[in-house]
């Protein structure tokens, strides 16, 4: 699973019989967490690249779609967002993301390795710019258990910024997880989580839908976005809301967003929700 | 760069140094034209897959966004369409998609190269479906020449569903071939190309843009979709109209289409003209 030659790190995904891979220039690091593997290394074209148990999690050069794409069509959606939680997110650059909006009073952001997240102050120093931002709270621990004992209706947004359903990120995708974020949320709350690739992963799409309405959410929504370095290039996430529908978002406040993003505007955000036909049939027809 | 074993097609993408492989299971042929070397290939999960001069043109199971989207947008966005002439697209997927618009009348389809045409009746017959459709014309031509040569003001529609801008393709994408589409052109009459990738090639898609305005086209759009099979996963058409600007799109045209598509409709039209903040900055800023 490690590359074709020593010049580059290449991934092979088993599920679509496709593999994609960069070209490196040097192995920067390597730890073995109590959870899981994680590799360093220095690309040719794409920055730092950061692998997770051989799953390429993030490069510097790319990975501004998917931090920017989890964090700001969720916070313009919901009405005013005050207390935020993420789960997962180590590398900090949801993080930075979401204290960019000047009306979120408190980021609480639940990793279970801190590993991932001392791996990102040294090899993303950028993404980690806002961790001391007396508005955040690192946490290091089990985000499911987190999630479970948390005070009931106090979290506005929900995070979750995971690995894969495979290994220490497969709790997050099922009925119990969602009870409980649903219970965490208050009235018109909204869970966010990564949702893989709509070319390649309906049947797991389709699976957390479903198990998102089971644990009686009231609405859902899943946006689309470009994310080259993961399976197909082309990704997910799906917003599941508590208490009442989806009806648009604060367009005019993401119009005059006072911060800059790379991929992100209102015009992204509106377009992030429009379905391919394969897309509707697969998941309404 | 044929991959890191026989069990993979890989394509090394050097100016982004990035790399693509799928899974192949046979090689199915290989034909050296006068033009380029054509290789088809099984793969495991993406149906068959063909390959020029070492570079992945498109797979049974994605192609399917690249045609559309090279169709369906320009038709839909032209008042009119009734004769529409292809450069290149030797794999007919582009002509089908433009033969089920119920209005065009003509098609005329100019590849350079037969082989092309002949390896996708034989490993893509569902994109060959409408060849003998009696409003399409194949001519296996230069399409530089043909479009010097053809009755000024005598299309409605162009799309230059071509290879890369080296090689066979390289004449497709400058001042002289775009002055000869802008005569050709009919008033009102859109010129639709591929433009490659918007993370990885913004100067050539900044350089054709500025070309396609030097030689006279009065509005251009840039429209975004993913494509797996091409580097980076993202993808860009642009077009490029005569004697008017762009003022949407036939929007319940599109709504009520006679015909089935797997990616397209006119949400995802609308969707596919949001441009990123970073190409906003490089394309206008």
């Amino acid at each position: 699973m490690s590359g074709f030659n020593n010049n580059w790190y290449t991934e092979i995904f088993a599920a679509s019989g496709s593999a994609f891979g960069l070209q490196v220039t040097k192995k920067l690091d390597e730890v073995q967490s109590p959870f899981q593997k994680i590799e360093m290394y220095e690309t040719s074209h794409f920055g730092n690249l950061m692998v997770i148990d051989d799953v390429i999690m993030l490069s510097s050069r790319d990975n501004f779609l998917y931090h920017e794409m989890l964090s700001h069509p969720v916070l313009f959606t919901h009405a005013n967002p005050k207390n935020v939680v993420i789960i997962g997110g180590g590398d900090c650059g949801t993080l930075r993301e979401v204290l960019k909006h000047p009306g979120v009073e408190s980021v609480t952001q639940i990793d279970i390795d801190e590993q991932v997240t001392r791996m990102a102050e040294k090899y993303f120093p950028e993404l980690c710019a806002s961790n001391n931002d007396p508005r955040a709270t690192l946490k290091f621990d089990d985000g499911i258990k987190f999630m479970r004992e948390v005070q009931p209706e106090s979290i506005d947004v929900i995070i979750v910024d995971s690995t894969d359903p495979i290994g220490p990120g497969e709790g997050l995708f099922n009925r119990a997880f969602y009870d409980s974020c649903r219970k965490a949320l208050r009235h018109g709350g909204i869970l966010v989580q990564q949702s893989e690739s709509p070319l390649i992963h309906m049947p797991l799409l389709k699976d957390m839908r479903s198990a998102m309405l089971d644990a009686g959410f009231d609405a859902l929504q899943t946006l689309l976005f470009p994310q080259m370095v993961y399976p197909s290039g082309w990704w997910t996430c799906t917003l599941a809301r508590k208490g009442m529908a989806f009806n648009g978002f604060r367009e005019a406040d993401a119009v005059k967003a006072p911060f800059n993003t790379e991929y992100y505007n209102a015009e992204v955000h509106k377009a992030a929700s429009a379905w391919p036909n394969f897309m509707k049939q697969a998941l309404l027809g």
